[in-house]
């Protein structure tokens, strides 16, 4: 079975990247981004029978930086 | 409106760290993980009426490396 955890920033947290991106995209021409948020993805491979809470502890102990970041866990 | 990109290294691009994670999980006492790959998510934030072709646009301008990196978008 896969996992998809989508990791971002939380709202009110700078996000430089994200506004780096929004900066070259103007510069590329395109018009009309208002913002842009950077995140990381990460999927995972489990063993049949992993339920989401060993996800979420996983996205505790290691993949999120709760302080600043936000997850949302997708399982398949 | 909203458009959200996911990038991922292709298949066979090797991914030390997504690799790095999975072994980090072991360490942690997280066993059954067989796999882990890692990429990003970009949120755009765009004016009204901008096509899926303009997003694609910028994925192949500047968001994703397509010799690595393949891309989906969702718009929403």
């Amino acid at each position: 079975m896969k996992a998809r955890v989508h990791i971002m920033l939380k709202n009110g947290v700078l996000d430089p990247q994200g506004e780096a991106i929004r900066h070259a995209l103007g510069t590329l021409g395109f018009s009309g981004v208002n913002g842009v948020r950077q995140g990381k993805v990460i999927e995972l491979e489990l063993a049949d029978g992993t339920t989401e809470a060993t996800v979420k502890e996983m996205c505790e102990k290691l993949l999120a930086n709760t302080v600043i970041e936000s997850y949302t866990i997708e399982m398949s």
